[in-house]
C-alpha cells in the first residue's frame, strides 16, 4: 500500500463525492419516487416536475416504463432474441409477484445510482407494495428517499385508461394487474400525497416542487 | 387525444430533450467504456478522468464493480438473503458465461440512461468479450460510445495483482478468469488504446481528457 502508484491508494484520493458533486450542481440528488395506480398520472407529473426542475437549473431525470422496460429491465421475449429461450426467461422479467419485486428492486438501485451522481432522481412506477418501496427507501441514505403518493380512484384511473389496460384487465387479458386483480398498498407515511383526482397535473407539479423547495432539497 | 389534460400530450410537450440537458450542461453526455484485464487499471483511470472533468466543470459518473455488484447485479448469494434460493439463484448473477453477458448488458443499459441524463459516463469492468462490447454500442445513438482499451500485458497486471485474484486464479480457485482460464478479447477499432504498461495512470487520464476534446466531446 505504500506505492503511490497502487490503484487502491490513488482511488480514494481522487474520488468525486456526493459534496464535491453538491457543489458543482448547487443541490444535492434525491430520489422523488411517485407511486400509483395505472393511470393515475405519475409518469406525466414526472415528467412535468422534470421540465419546471430543467428550468430552475436542477439536473433531473425521469425513469419509467418507457426508458426501463426496453433496456435494463426487458421482458423474457426481448431477452430470448439475444440469448436464448432459457436463458431470456431467467434474465427477463415479467409481472409475476417475484418479476415485479425484482423490477423495482432494479429501478431502485438504478435510481440510486442516479442519485449518488447527483440528480433529482423522478420514478413513475405503479409500485404496489409497500415492502418493496421499503426497501428502497433503505438502501439509500437518509433522507434522500421522498415517497410521492399520486392519489386517483380506481374510478378515475378506469376511466381515463390512456393505454386501454383496465379494458384488457376487466376482459381477463392482462392478469395480475393492480387495482383489478392485483391489490395496491398505499403509503403510510409518504413525504406527499397529491389529490389526483382533483387537481390537474400542472398544479401537482407545482405541489411538488413547493415540497422540494421547503424541504432544501432544491432552492 | 384533444384533451390538454391527457397524459400522453402533456408528455411530449414537455419533455426535457437531450439537447435541453446539453445545453443546461454545456457539454452532452457519452459513455467511455473502458476495457481491459482485471488489474490494468481500468478503475483507477475511469476515477482520475472523473476528478479531472469534475474539475473541468464536466458532470460525470463512474460505474464499476464496486456500485454495481452490491446492488443492480448482487450476485444470488446477496439476493437469495432477499427472495429466497429459487429466485436468488434466477436473478443473481454470478460468473458463467451467460452472467457476465447480462451483467455489461445491464450495466450498458445504465449507462445508457446515465448518458441520457446527460453525463459522461465512465464505466470500468473487464468486459471480456467483443460481441458484448458491440451490443452495448450499438444499443446507443451513434458517436456516443467510447471504446478505451487499457492495454496492459498479463505480466503487469499479475505482478500488480492488486486484489490478490491473480493467485487465486493460478491456484484454481476462481474459474472463468479472464486472461487465465478465459480469453480476453481485445478492441479492434476502440476510440483510444492506452499504452497501461509503460504510462502512469496521470498519463494514461489526461490522454482520455484529451481525446474527449479533440473529438469534441467535452471543451
Amino acid at each position: 500500500m505504500s506505492n503511490p502508484n497502487d490503484p487502491i491508494v490513488v482511488w480514494h484520493q481522487q474520488a468525486v463525492s456526493r459534496d464535491d458533486r453538491a457543489q458543482l450542481n448547487n443541490h444535492r440528488g434525491c430520489v422523488v419516487w411517485f407511486t400509483g395506480l395505472s393511470g393515475c398520472g405519475k409518469s406525466t407529473v414526472a415528467n412535468l416536475v422534470d421540465r419546471k426542475l430543467y428550468e430552475r437549473g436542477v439536473r433531473s431525470y425521469v425513469l419509467d416504463g418507457d426508458n426501463v422496460r426496453h433496456g435494463l429491465n426487458a421482458t423474457p421475449q426481448m431477452l430470448a432474441e439475444r440469448y436464448d429461450e432459457q436463458f431470456g426467461a431467467r434474465f427477463g422479467l415479467g409481472f409475476s409477484q417475484q418479476d415485479r419485486e425484482e423490477n423495482i428492486r432494479r429501478v431502485g438501485a438504478v435510481a440510486g445510482l442516479l442519485c449518488d451522481a447527483g440528480l433529482v432522481t423522478l420514478t413513475a412506477f405503479v409500485s404496489p407494495f409497500r415492502a418493496d418501496r421499503d426497501s428502497v427507501r433503505a438502501s439509500l441514505p437518509a433522507g434522500d428517499f421522498f415517497e410521492v403518493f399520486v392519489d386517483a380512484s380506481l374510478e378515475v384511473c378506469e376511466s381515463r385508461d390512456p393505454k386501454g389496460l383496465y379494458k384488457k384487465a376487466r376482459a381477463g387479458e392482462i392478469a395480475h394487474f393492480t387495482g383489478i386483480s392485483s391489490p395496491y398498498e398505499p403509503p403510510e407515511q409518504a413525504e406527499l400525497v397529491l389529490d389526483a383526482n382533483d387537481l390537474s397535473p400542472e398544479e401537482l407539479a407545482d405541489l411538488v416542487i413547493q415540497k422540494l423547495i421547503e424541504t432544501g432539497k432544491i432552492r
